[in-house]
């Protein structure tokens, strides 16, 4: 259960990896808004599999249909109902994976939390019900788009190469220019070369997606318990292979005193600003109309190509071997999800701060 | 809006800092549960101003009191109503405050989003509303005490001092022997003296609050929306001054390739268990029956005693003097908020859990 | 649990008739709204036990004391808490209930599903907990009184005592000025003379309570699962004592024809408005602008003073004798009830209607 | 908005009449159920067009493909979405309705909502969207069915035509043997030939249906603002054309006296039992372990094809003539809606009355 997502502007997702099709319902998307396909198309296949060498080499179309709210060319305010039909399924690849449990993946959890699971492909627990998430979140920035709000993730670290600069200094033209998704050509580089090496060791790794949220209002956010940056942390978490989740200065501003990382505050030309922006734009809960800022750690993907020992339903140890066509690193392919998360939490709290409008 | 808290078991929260008083009301709590009223007192007094050299030098008696869903004792599955009186109040303290934005503080953002705020201690936004959040945790923590699953957070880290230890490693019962909750006393002295350095320079200092679940039973979290660890999180970030949450290996673990971050599963004596845990606990969003492990990162306090310049609501420069009691670390009072928002995330789940079976 | 009502303007209530309190939380309040403390009382005071000859002769004085979410005379958009402290109680005169069921009561239905219950005057199920609802409904009526909504409600039929005029014939006025409100003197004095009747037996009576709500925004409601009149009518039936709930032409209506009950469409000097409202206000869950109009069917109180049989817990059967101060009809104090939980129908549903603004 | 129904089974559903599909998500299935494809197929049938002479003459398919959720013929325990893909549609016939407002219809109230509208067939506020609840529905029952829970729905009145038995009485097998579906034959006939008049005439005509719940266990229904009935009785208001909803004695137990209707507890050999139900089977809000009695008050259908005045979105006066094929009489094909809104508040309240259980 608790398959829908947001407050007011809601996503609810549905699928398996190996079964008919992946999809979705948005509800609460606004009337009246143009619905520019080849842009959701676009945001679709920024996270399709097989575009690049450094992901999986599985080919899936992945063209979204839309079934329902849309009524020559603009939203409806009705629900939109999507869906992305399965191919390119490979099942019997899965067929020595029916009753052994793949280490830290989701394979044992599900088992003993529903006594039964579709163990092809990982089923409902597959990256692959990302696939909803994105046309959720591009239907969200369709909305965004007019109002110029922004929502950019890069990836910023790979293993140990990271990406240092601050997010000014970003030229996000650069981020979709290589296939790693890191708006520095030089970094970016040296990621795509690990991320290769630990492929042709038939291992993976890990990494950080980082996110901007530009011209961002003031004023989302409701506490206490849905403070602007508890769900929009809550929203990465929920990405598969999330692992933690900081804003503005987040763990790195432990160590410093308050004196430090205060963030002043300034008349600019009479609009109230701040002249650093370490809250990552967002102070009590709620934004502030600097620049939102947060990262976003993912674990190394669980599924190797080495063998691992592990142990079968019936408690019987075995030694599992992987073949098929996994992505070697998660983040060139996670970073338009984040975005598509965020972009789903903006535009769900700009629909809750509007309620107080009488 | 948004102060309820929980999908079953619920905490819904009121109160100012200034105001009359804090408190909340529990729906959903199961019924026919002994009410240890000592006990829940005793969590509050862990939170309580005044407890230390360390913490802010206000006197705050916190005494709870019940007013509903209580009968002979037990509870009786009705909403529990609590109420803490609000005292030693110096709201006159507050009133250069009046219109004046504290750097970093909801002080713009409350007055942006509602056009209206409570200036007098931080308003809504004040970290008293944490009151009832231990109550919350402490009426759970009832049901949880009672199925032996135990939350225990501590001080891992103020500002560059650190406890390191594995978890499994920790003696619980020394955290409550120290001001400042660390299970180590020797780097809890560490931390103390850094804490009081950076007092006297009416300063303030981060750091970072670890937390281990253990006896967390198996199958706890909703994929995709309510994954065990997203709602945590969620919970998590919401406490004042959070800015960062990690589970299992978390930032640290993305430098790592996935043949040493698996953890390989084991039979155990007919269990099965991991030999590590590097997932935290969780997989796929549900709990696998090991500790489950996160980690909080809080900022400095914002309120420091040093001048600062900001401005007021009508965009004049202003140097902010800040006087009063403050603590210079949110840290060891926030140590029980954390354990409280934990503990209800763990019955809240095990409550929707429970749901599936028939 | 789910002692919330509403989607973003919401009410969680607490309380047992004969514990320390009864109150609750109002969150989602719009800010910046000027709370007039003489009318919220006025509005308790109408549902007030003692009030006249035909209720209960219980003296509770009723006082509603406000904890949170208003400074200085106006709310804040924080959660308003609000406390009625109880008082009158003679709990002693429930002992002989404290293992028996009380015929048509919850006694039972609580006992079984909690396993424990306060029999203390009916515990959680007393119609003292609408003391909560009441301000709730108080300070929806706040905000709608600014934009020039009102909720009329009345008593419409007692017995076989029936008000029959088109509610476009009523004078609202004269609702208050007798103590069973209906606003026809000469029916008004059959009611209560039926009622006075009714009374001096030990019996009870039903009976019908109607509702107009003038000058209602057009658009409000939220198709398909929160349609306006599917939520009025939840909140309705939600009240103790109701068996029914109808809008428009409602059961009445079903002996017509389509081409009888249609409400024609019509251009009233560039506004459109219909020539009949057999409709109710209300066209496809969404309200179309026109007087919403319903009615809510109300048992006969259980409680009557004439000896019962019944079974204890233990399936012994034995003679109930009641004694104390019970309503004859509880219609008179239900009217505030009735506006109260419309109101803030109105009210929610207007500021969910808001968020799709952009 | 608004388009989820249920608090842990929950149905979302999606689509226009003259959309390219209808359909929904089930969350919160309970896992390991067996599916009956046959059966779920069965309950659709019994509410599709064109299956007598008395309901509308076009045809549909209507066959309903599964998506996900479902894995070896049995429920995982994940989101099981369902599709009906849509045809037989002659949106040419609408082209007439595009900028005018059929009286009583919903397409005045969506374009002031929304501002847009798919004027085909009526859009998202088409009877067709109740596809998606019958198959909602029949998913619920394949639980209730195993557990010996009965929903049982049945035409008690079209126009002044009657049936007036208690529901004890009733010999269900009768229901589906003819085209009214009322369980006594006589009856059905009469009902049958006043909508054949009905239809003749180009007019249509309203009616009851009336539902019991057999086998309901004890302690469903969630005080104080979910109670089985108010959760219940909201859920058929939401039904396209209900006007009126009441349960137990309803509207007609007003007239009379708290002696007369209080139904008296009985050792029923050791099972509490009553002697009458006059309450239909809840008190307080939760269920008694009798039979839930309730019936629906379903308005004539507002599309008639007799010539009707309206005015267009432009304020003009026009003559509405309407063609095409319409139910003259919405009950025979709205008792399954009934049933399948019936059976999923049911299984609902039954997985949320679980949550307690530790």
């Amino acid at each position: 259960m608790r398959n829908s997502f947001g407050h007011i502007f809601t996503l609810t997702t549905f699928g398996e990896s190996h079964g008919r099709a992946v999809g979705g319902i948005v509800d609460g998307m606004p009337p009246m808004i143009d619905v520019d396909f080849g842009f959701i198309q676009n945001e679709l296949d920024r996270r399709k599999p097989g575009q690049s060498d450094i992901t999986t080499q599985r080919k899936e179309a992945d063209k979204v249909e839309f079934l329902s709210g849309i009524f020559n060319g603009k939203t409806t305010g009705t629900p939109i109902a999507f869906i992305v039909w399965n191919s390119d399924q490979r099942s019997n690849d899965y067929d020595n994976l029916k009753d052994v449990f793949r280490p830290s993946h989701a394979d044992f959890t599900y088992f003993k939390k529903y006594g039964i699971r579709d163990y092809r492909g990982g089923g409902r627990a597959s990256a692959r019900e990302s696939v909803a998430r994105v046309v959720g979140g591009a239907l969200a920035k369709l909305v965004l788009n007019k109002l110029r709000i922004t929502v950019k993730a890069f990836t910023s670290k790979v293993g140990n190469v990271e990406f240092k600069d601050h997010y000014s200094k970003i030229d996000f033209n650069l981020i979709d220019t290589n296939p790693v998704r890191c708006p520095d050509l030089n970094v970016a580089e040296k990621m795509i070369n690990l991320i290769q090496q630990v492929k042709n060791e038939g291992d993976t790794i890990g990494g950080i997606i980082s996110c901007v949220i530009s011209n961002c209002p003031v004023g989302l956010g409701e506490p206490q318990f849905s403070k602007f940056h508890a769900d929009l942390g809550g929203a990465m978490l929920g990405i598969n292979a999330a692992k933690g989740f900081e804003y503005g200065m987040g763990f790195n501003g432990v160590e410093n005193r308050g004196s430090q990382m205060n963030d002043l505050f300034i008349n600019n030309n009479g609009n109230i600003s701040t002249n650093t922006n370490f809250s990552g734009g967002v102070q009590g809960g709620i934004t502030n109309g600097q620049d939102v800022f947060f990262r976003v750690a993912f674990k190394p993907v669980a599924t190797i190509l080495k063998p691992q020992s592990t142990i079968d339903k019936n408690g019987v140890t075995k030694v599992l071997n992987i073949n098929g066509r996994h992505d070697p690193c998660v983040l060139p392919r996670a970073v338009p999800i984040v975005e598509a998360m965020a972009a789903m939490v903006v535009l769900d709290h700009m629909l809750l701060n509007n309620a107080y409008k009488l």
